[in-house]
């Protein structure tokens, strides 16, 4: 990588390749969970994710780029931990707190990587468009992540103690 | 995992490993920064992490338990990316902008994992010193991120753009 364009294009393609891994395990996630509330909350994190990398896909093409992503390390460490969480959590309420838990490491990986690629769009001088599509992705990770805390401040925790 | 303290004494295992894991990756971050600012973040940032670590020995101590890790896929997959990052990148400049991005994800990864910790101590009622050795380290976390966020916004990518 000799340009900080191909070290963007790279963080484009691992975003690629983390929001297409966290489509694939949120419908699991959202089964084990118990609380209504945090079922909902995840299966409508699904739909976000599904628009997440429709915009993603949008951004390839105004960079006249194949989209296609390359390994995350971080992400499959990340949903290797939720896994593992969520196999070895024995009460449901020890488990959906272990899913909040683990869906916000999930939600702040996405929001430090928008925020880097946002600022790496100024500093190119990208098509605003692109900048607005991964400002819309990260506005979703913040309100997820806001969510998410919110959950697990009322009833999930509450339960769990 | 059968109660909400287990998970939580899971997590305070998982961010030591972590953050020990970091404390080991930050000197080879510095020496491969070209940057003398970040050069000089970095190092702050290790001895600051030198800090955490023994403020986590005090919770372990707070909650009668010896000091364990247990090893964090997600840390090590964050770290793994930062070190192919630093390998493949091929200017001074491009290697600048992206360790700012690794270590913005290292912060993030240790942010959601405090912010779950703090949320945990209330609803277990733990003593009030444990909430406030791990604000310490969160507000560490936070006040780093947004050092490399100015950082990455000044200098360094301008540079390498």
């Amino acid at each position: 990588m000799k340009t900080l364009e191909s070290l963007y294009v790279h963080f484009l393609r691992d975003i690629y390749y983390a929001e297409k891994q966290v489509l694939k395990n949120l419908p699991k996630m959202a089964r084990k969970a118990s609380s209504p509330e945090l079922k909902e909350a995840i299966e409508h994190h699904r739909e976000e994710t599904e628009q997440q990398i429709a915009n993603l896909e949008q951004v390839f093409e105004l960079m006249g780029l194949k989209a296609r992503g390359v390994t995350c390390d971080a992400i499959n460490g990340i949903l290797e931990e939720s896994k593992e969480i969520m196999e070895e959590a024995e009460t449901d309420e020890v488990r959906d707190a272990g899913i909040i838990a683990a869906a916000q490491a999930v939600e702040h990986y996405e929001i430090t990587r928008y925020g880097t690629m946002i600022s790496f769009t100024k500093k190119l001088k990208l098509d605003a468009k692109v900048a607005k599509l991964l400002q819309a992705n990260l506005d979703q990770e913040y309100a997820a992540d806001k969510l998410l805390s919110k959950l697990g401040e009322t009833q999930i925790n509450a339960k769990a103690a």
